[in-house]
């Protein structure tokens, strides 16, 4: 670590201490606490300054400790009604969202649409203003166009929260995952450590805001997949953004060299139709995240991936069942994020949060 | 407004004063309430009074209250299972019984039902039992088939509502339009209001339902819409019924002319194939609610839409959002006009109530 | 009924005294009850002893007094998640876990799987990996691969109940078949009695876990279809099994005659295609269940029907709603049994129950 990063992590140090502070009572509702936590919506991660991702983090630690109670429940946010809008289907992200808003007591409405019937943006907008008429509180929405969460914003009178949106963003995702390293790595710093994406980061919505929270946390991210499937990333990392350092390349032992994290991310097997990737089993050859590969990293490497895995292609199955997965963490972390991100987006309708 | 029709106004008022003394204190279980609400069931309006109307309009106000606290609930239904039986797809009816029955505190049970496994009537028969003896009190459902709620009804022990039957009936889409047209129009009243509905009428349970309490409220009603479209209304309204008001006409300006209230029906699209309909269009040129047809309404009139819409056929996208569109003011009362409903019927079952 | 089995009624009468002393005060949560109960999972009936199967009957009764209250519900599990992942339709059994679980104050999630995305076994691992990591503590599911819910089990960290495996078994349908023959019988004993189960036992998991249970209580059970739906069975019941009576047999009348009990199963009607069934007015005509045949058995015999039920296939629509039909006990004691079972193995979770 240099003496630059040595001095920003003490920095980081005292401002985790100032904002520690500021981390709510969770047992008690948003609107009684006095939390510096100005969104209204969660659209993405490049609207949050590092306090206020921060603030995320610390909430979560409270979130988890509710988690750990014999009855993981609090009564924060009675009477607020979530409804999951999911134009895609998921598992994973709405049963989450679910599980943790029921956790804080809210009322929870499932709505899964069929994508075609939203062909039309003012469709869209319609289906908002009614879910909004209906007496949602917080709007969590999955959709295959990137954008349309933002759309939604500036519709709804409540919070949106952008459960996955085209390649666009997963917000949720990448500071759950941010949460999981930091209580994964030693010191709970990302500062210079050397993350390796890798995988299909074109069509990833997961990369994208990964991306963002892991650079402005100072770690090194390296991108790493099928030149055909890391078009326009080369462009963004050349360009450079205020010091964040970001590294693209198809070199796969390049990347994985010495990293202390490799995330693999999801081959999504319709991606093989559209020309942009070769076969699954010479993609596997060639990226797969294996045993092998891994031993380039550095020993006490951290495995990632979002989730659902095709084992045998993008991750190999010994790999995924590793000591050193924390692909597990990442769901249960997914929860008490979650449960953090209502908190504080229900304080800032109190507060007057804004966009 | 003529001397009888005032004669009339008058009547009304008192009969409102009357009935409000008898609106339910509706925090507390319908049980401990001396409520004169006779019904089991909601199959469809034409089996309510005028007092028995005004009782749903009444306690429709209380619901309001309720909706307006910090926390939208009340512990009257506590223990009342609901369950929502939907052979048709639905976002905003059947999410809109799911919100009033939770903020009622009802236990809530969804099942999406595909229309073909209940082809045969003894089918759904067995269904209806099933679900009685899983321990449901309340069955809310949608089905393809006219007629299909009634054979439930006669089957169920507990309350069945009509979510929506074939073209037959939409009891409670029709009451909340109601109350929202009492809350919007000066006075309160619908008595010699001009209140056109627009399109297509024959495949329209919510026009059927609609004419029923719309003119049994005093409204001069104006049927309107391609004649291939109209079939049997003409016949309808030329035998009249009990000095009810009630026009049917393909002249969209003669329709529109001075009125009060005009509501677009949703043009489904399946009718093209049909034959009904010419084209999207050749129907949106002719029949859709422009901004330049509405100029031949009173200034002040009221534009209404069951939702969902298609914007640019039977309503232009400005009109939809018009100050003087309603069309949200109808959701959001549907939850409290629904939350009377599960109300005033929890409270039939104990009180004795028949079918 | 022989000495022997008078003998052994006398035992049975002597146990159920004892268990009876252990039957849990299901107002309040399992840990703090002193409950024999050692299973973690509940994936078949072959796995309970006798003490154990009485253990759930009495715990039902428990439970049918929690349903008869006006507020059906206890706090006993207020916190516990559970999840019900359903790889195969159903309304019934999904909905009566639901129902339990919520009326036991659990918090319930749905996830209705397709099929297709578990081809592989490794695929539902990491599934119910993912369940547990979102916080579940106990995991109802349906699969159409038999065995599959072993395999969640292996993995799973909370308690797994199938809620059916392909053939294979069926355990709370066994149950709640056993607990309402208990509550119809004069007496209360299977002892010596004659049950037939009727129709295509081949494919059905519910003969397999009833054969099990019922045996084990001492019934002689027949078993009754066409030959090409009964392999298997004839050397399932010459292999016989520890004093077990258990007779295979295609011919209907020697079946019914004297039956004390007739379970009519349901035909699927895509075994047609197999070419295992004649036509289903042929399957009709020589193996349903019709007030002429049963005019064989006992005049006080009970009909039994798992369901859904094809009317005028494998049974009349008269025998179905005959007096002694037993078909909507069936779906209400479904309800008790299950809220028995959640309850009992809730409490094996917290006294260190094994598999």
């Amino acid at each position: 670590m240099t003496a630059e990063a040595d001095r920003e992590g003490a920095a980081s140090s005292a401002r985790v201490t100032a904002v520690s502070a500021a981390v709510p009572a969770v047992d008690a509702p948003p609107q009684t606490q006095p939390v510096p936590w100005p969104h209204l919506h969660l659209l993405d991660v490049d609207r949050l300054t590092r306090p206020q991702i921060e603030l995320v983090m610390g909430t979560t630690d409270a979130m988890r400790e509710v988690l750990a109670r014999p009855i993981p429940k609090v009564p924060a946010l009675r009477g607020v009604n979530v409804t999951i809008l999911f134009y895609e289907a998921s598992t994973r992200t709405r049963v989450s969202f679910e599980v943790a808003a029921k956790n804080l007591s809210c009322d929870v409405v499932n709505i899964a649409a069929a994508s075609s019937s939203v062909s039309k943006g003012e469709s869209l907008v319609d289906t908002v203003r009614t879910i909004e008429a209906l007496g949602a509180d917080m709007l969590v929405m999955r959709h295959s166009v990137s954008g349309a969460p933002y759309l939604a914003a500036e519709v709804f009178g409540g919070s949106v929260l952008n459960g996955g949106d085209g390649w666009h963003a997963h917000p949720s995702q990448a500071l759950l995952d941010l949460y999981t390293l930091r209580s994964q790595l030693p010191g709970g710093s990302l500062e210079g450590r050397k993350v390796v994406i890798l995988g299909d980061a074109l069509h990833s919505r997961v990369a994208r805001s990964n991306i963002w929270t892991l650079t402005a946390m100072g770690a090194d991210v390296w991108i790493c997949g099928p030149s055909t499937l890391l078009r326009g990333f080369e462009a963004w990392a050349a360009r450079g953004a205020a010091g964040r350092r970001f590294t693209v390349t198809s070199d796969v032992d390049a990347a994985i060299k010495d990293a202390d994290v490799v995330m693999a991310l999801r081959i999504q097997k319709e991606r093989m139709a559209s020309g942009l990737l070769p076969s699954l089993r010479e993609y596997a050859a060639r990226y797969g995240l294996t045993q092998e590969r891994l031993r380039a990293a550095k020993p006490d490497v951290i495995v990632m991936h979002p989730g659902p895995m095709n084992e045998g292609v993008e991750i190999a199955a010994d790999v995924a069942v590793d000591p050193r997965s924390v692909i597990t963490a990442q769901v249960t972390n997914g929860v008490a994020v979650r449960m953090a991100l209502l908190y504080l987006l229900a304080g800032a309708q109190h507060h007057g949060g804004n966009a």
